[in-house]
């Protein structure tokens, strides 16, 4: 079994996993947390970016809000993180949020929770790889111009490691998670203490002007400003993402579960939260800024070019406190490091979120195929194509994506706490005793503020993303979820008609079988084919020879006569050369008179040693067969010749009369360590 | 059968013809001498170009010579037409070039021919091509610079035309040619009857200044002019060629069909010779040029650019004598048209060579697939991709072509004349009669001298042309010769290896026959398979469940005792989830106990209504299929069950005794129009 192709494969995907290892596959609390947390944090590389930006929209003298809504971002955050740990037991029990929805909400509700979060989890991989690239880019300049390239190969790179599954992941990711966090937590500490010391350098952007946007130039005032200021939150909220992947990869935490995942969402959030507004904080003192469409900037009195790379703030900010050196360098690259761990949690829930979905019939049975992998490959190779086309579709910019990305992320989770917020109200109902139920109570009200929390975030990000990019978002959600529908009902309509039934119109077996021996021409697979076939005792056979070419013909003719071969031949007329329609007419006059019979049609097929010599055979046997899976009761038998490979010492003398054996014998028990038997009664 | 695949094909291929009326088919002569002559009359398009630029290497004074070339080329064109005629006999009884050869000097020099004529017959469909977009361009200028996109498109439309086979090419082919003829005609006689009244105006390039060319600079005297010449006549030489085609295409004309081909040939060969010589007079009277490098021109003291699109001479000396308006423009248009149909020639010889070479193995099946169509589709899109990728790969300027073209046709007529010498030669040995004896030894000197000729033109063409891009088609044909002996090889080992031989050891039938049913799920469609297998009773038989997950076997065990299904249950271990390689150990695992039973596994298969409802179903049934191809002593028989079209009113109780029948009973004779039944005596 092991070909060039499998051997390829192997090398691909990973070597075979036994599913009983798998099953047992979780990370312990210090490998799952940076495993599954590093989404969460990693946002600090362009949650502040994206803030700034808006901001900037307005001109200088809004930048000096960046921390409030920093601020508000990370009260968000911690509201968010701090209700949804009471959903975490309900969520982990049922597998995830798209079950949870599904079981509670009805099936439509459940299918968009699953294709919201499917679709951020592939904006998780995208602008994570496009966040890298930019950090790339401020290392090395000589790479500005190629970030989508960069993006494909970092999403095409990750891919590929994370067809070998979690335990792989487990071991690489918390280097760089703890990392970062360590580094940053520096980086903070030693910028707030120069600002106290009134030390704190100025950052490379820091005597850029900033000419105020067109479309907000009047509005820097009353309601212009606070919808810039919840434009603002709006895009930073992308620090709220990360939550959804830990809740959604509860199965790999070791149990107790619920805990872990618990544990971990805390620590992402105060760590989250604490960082964002610190940054923001500095990239205030050291007068950093970045801005959406570079010709706002002022550099020296002139326009800056549309194409100008802009540092990252947090690359900024590192340069500010440490320098130009090596040791200002050193965040931007932990930085990198860790967007590329940080889709891991993207990686590992999209597949598990898939099987799900595919499993209860609402995407195809593929994604649930692990076949002998670790992973469900064909669900992270959906994962890597699809970002990829997102990155070709939408670019490298992290400012184009983050516009599709925080909808999906706050749609479903609004979905999830409603789903929690139904399944307490009936358990408080049901639960007479005081204590638990006061703490049912207790959960339900958090859970409601969190709900609260999360629609608003909803409804803000709906009114001031819409038509920046929200609207690529909703439509994927209600075609995505428009097509899972539809593929529902299609498995459901097949599972109707192939269902086993008590009442099953139960009917006798065939009447009769009939053999029909296709013969190309007369040479040694097709006597094995017509061997085979009256081996097989049927009721009648006949062979089938087309009349293609005269001479061949009655060549075949002449030799069945020498040979004396006891099967009756039919010659079928081929006036326009086609070896396939009249085989099927054939067996469809055959069908018609006899239509309780059943006719197998044996073709016999050589198979080639080498992929090249392929071409140069007919495919008769495959069109044949393609042709007549379309007939009903026919069955098509291949018999196959392996050329170069075979004797030739088990071609039969189509001459002899069969052995006669007694009809309808139990085959062996066919016993060894791979296999039992179970013999029905009869 | 109708399916919108083979709508679809029918529009592109053709409706399909009966074989009977493509047996029959053949061109009147008045047809088939424009189809297969415009070949070689169109070749004045081009030639005389081709002698000029050559000879203006050596600057203005060389171009005197032209005529005289010219007159040499005429020469060498009627002897090898005149002696020719003489081979047409042989050549027409063999079918071709490539048999004659092949029958007489042995199938390497066969295929060495064969292959330099398919080369030869790809390379005139491109060469005229390029020579119709130069003409298009000298219409409309504006075309300049999509000569390469023009040469696709006109290549593309060629091939869609001839698929649908000669009969269409006799009906539309003779307008443009006898236009063609005419319009030349009338050019010439007025441009003579100018010339002698000494009205002759200049042509458009008459006032361009010509710098030798670097390499010859210094060599325009003594051996280096006659290099010279010898390089212009190998050039020209391409009006040699068109004598091959309608030599290979003589099958088309109707009986009899040596003198159909022979008349054709004189006819081209004396319009051309003539045409060639009195175009090149004019060239000279009217003062055109055309260089190789547009650079060498000097325009109104200037040096030309590079992409200069140099209007081709015929047309030159169309507007000299008849002036710039419509009239000027009538030849270059007939040009256009008659070049359009001249690869008519190679279209048809193409196809009918291929075929003749896969009939004898050299070439693969498919090349002699005329499935139901009117010519070999496979071998006219070979021919058409063949072309397009010449133009891709040298462009589109008929200078650049011309070297690879002329050395095929030299080389292929040489192997052909050697060819006919030596049959002749024993012919003469064997003939005692005087008068039939003289007139074959007359014959056998004509065609010596025209062997002397093509081996003479050969010896030049390879001199001059070697390096300047003959070696393209040296490697081609080595290279092309060594691939048609190896395929040649591989079709005699197998036609070896499954030969029936009397002495073969014939064994008796496989002892017994075991059904494996493969279950999948306990639904309908595998319990059809299981009826189906049971009704052909088998020796033994056993239902095999894949253990890839444990519920579900659970509940198919529970079932199949629900049933009393009286068919053994075998539970294969699949530890790695993958559903092919256990079913294989299991049956490779059988076959080693039982080394001469045939197994014969049945696999239930779904078949979809609609092509994207397979995309959302395993193809279980193919993996195996593929996967148990290769075992030896293996049936697989495919069960399908088509979905939402089958009421399930077959599927028969899996737990009834199947009916007793006489085994090996005779098929009813199957009785119709268009079938006729032999039954073998036993």
């Amino acid at each position: 079994m092991r070909t060039p192709g499998s051997r390829l494969r192997d090398a691909v995907l990973g070597a075979p996993q036994e599913t009983e290892r798998l099953r047992r596959l979780s990370l312990p609390r210090r490998q799952a947390m940076p495993v599954f947390g590093a989404d969460g944090v990693s946002s600090l590389a362009y949650s502040p970016d994206e803030v700034v930006m808006v901001l900037a929209l307005a001109g200088t003298a809004a930048l000096s809000l960046a921390p409030w809504v920093g601020l508000l971002i990370a009260v968000t955050l911690l509201l968010v993180i701090g209700t949804y740990r009471y959903n975490l037991r309900e969520v982990a029990r049922s597998g995830g949020d798209f079950q949870v929805v599904s079981d509670r909400l009805g099936p439509r509700a459940g299918t968009a929770a699953g294709v919201s979060l499917l679709f951020d989890f592939v904006l998780t991989a995208a602008v994570s790889a496009a966040a890298a690239s930019s950090y790339l880019v401020t290392l090395l300049p000589s790479l500005a111009g190629h970030r989508v390239g960069i993006c494909l190969v970092i999403i095409a790179v990750l891919t590929a490691v994370h067809l070998r599954g979690i335990g792989l992941i487990g071991r690489l990711n918390p280097v760089p998670a703890y990392l970062f966090v360590l580094l940053v937590g520096v980086l903070v500490a030693v910028g707030l203490a120069q600002d106290a010391a009134g030390t704190l350098g100025p950052a490379p952007s820091a005597d850029y002007g900033i000419q105020p946007g067109r479309q907000v130039e009047s509005v820097v005032t009353g309601a212009g400003l606070a919808l810039l200021v919840l434009r603002a939150f709006s895009s930073g909220a992308v620090g709220l993402t990360g939550v959804e992947s830990v809740s959604n990869s509860a199965r790999f935490f070791r149990r107790p579960r619920a805990r872990g995942a618990s544990q971990t969402l805390l620590a992402m959030g105060l760590v989250s939260a604490v960082f964002l507004v610190a940054v923001l904080h500095l990239v205030r003192a050291t007068g950093a800024v970045v801005v959406m469409d570079p010709r706002q900037l002022v550099i020296d009195g002139a326009t800056a070019p549309a194409d100008l790379h802009q540092m990252p703030l947090l690359a900024q900010v590192s340069r500010a406190v440490f320098g130009d050196g090596l040791l200002g360098a050193l965040v931007p690259i932990a930085t990198v490091l860790v967007l590329l761990v940080a889709p891991a949690a993207a990686y590992s829930g999209f597949p598990v979120l898939a099987s799900a979905m595919a499993r209860r019939g609402y995407l195809p049975v593929h994604l649930n195929a692990r076949l002998n992998r670790a992973v469900y490959a064909n669900a992270v190779l959906l994962l890597g194509v699809a970002a990829c086309l997102v990155v070709l579709a939408f670019g490298a910019q992290v400012n184009d994506l983050i516009q599709l990305y925080v909808l999906g992320v706050l749609f479903s989770m609004s979905l999830t706490q409603a789903a929690v917020i139904r399944t307490r109200h009936r358990s408080i109902r049901l639960v007479l005793d005081r204590l638990p139920r006061k703490r049912l109570i207790r959960d339900q009200l958090v859970t409601c503020v969190g709900f609260a929390a999360t629609v608003l975030g909803l409804l803000i990000v709906l009114v001031t993303k819409l038509v920046q990019g929200a609207w690529v978002t909703v439509l994927v959600v209600v075609v995505g979820t428009w097509l899972c529908l539809r593929i529902k009902c299609h498995y459901e309509r097949v599972d109707e008609e192939l269902a086993v039934r008590e009442n099953n119109p139960l009917k006798a077996l065939p009447s009769r079988v009939h053999a029909m021996v296709v013969i190309p021409r007369l040479r040694l697979p097709a006597l094995r084919a017509l061997a085979y076939a009256r081996a097989s005792r049927p009721s009648s056979i006949e062979a089938l020879v087309l009349n293609i070419d005269e001479t061949r013909t009655h060549r075949i003719r002449a030799l069945w006569d020498r040979y004396e071969v006891p099967v009756p031949l039919t010659i079928l007329a081929a006036p326009f050369r086609d070896p396939v329609a009249p085989v099927v007419r054939h067996v469809r006059r055959f069908l018609k008179r006899s239509p309780r019979d059943v006719v197998v049609v044996y073709i016999p097929d050589y198979v080639v040693e080498h992929w090249w010599q392929a071409l140069l055979h007919h495919r008769l046997s495959r069109r044949l067969v393609r042709a007549l899976r379309r007939e009903p009761g026919v069955i098509t038998a291949v018999v196959p010749w392996r050329l170069g490979r075979e004797d030739g010492q088990d071609v039969p003398d189509p001459t002899q009369t069969p052995r006669v054996v007694d009809g309808q014998a139990p085959g062996e028990p066919a016993a060894s360590e791979t296999t039992q038997t179970a013999e029905g009664q009869r």
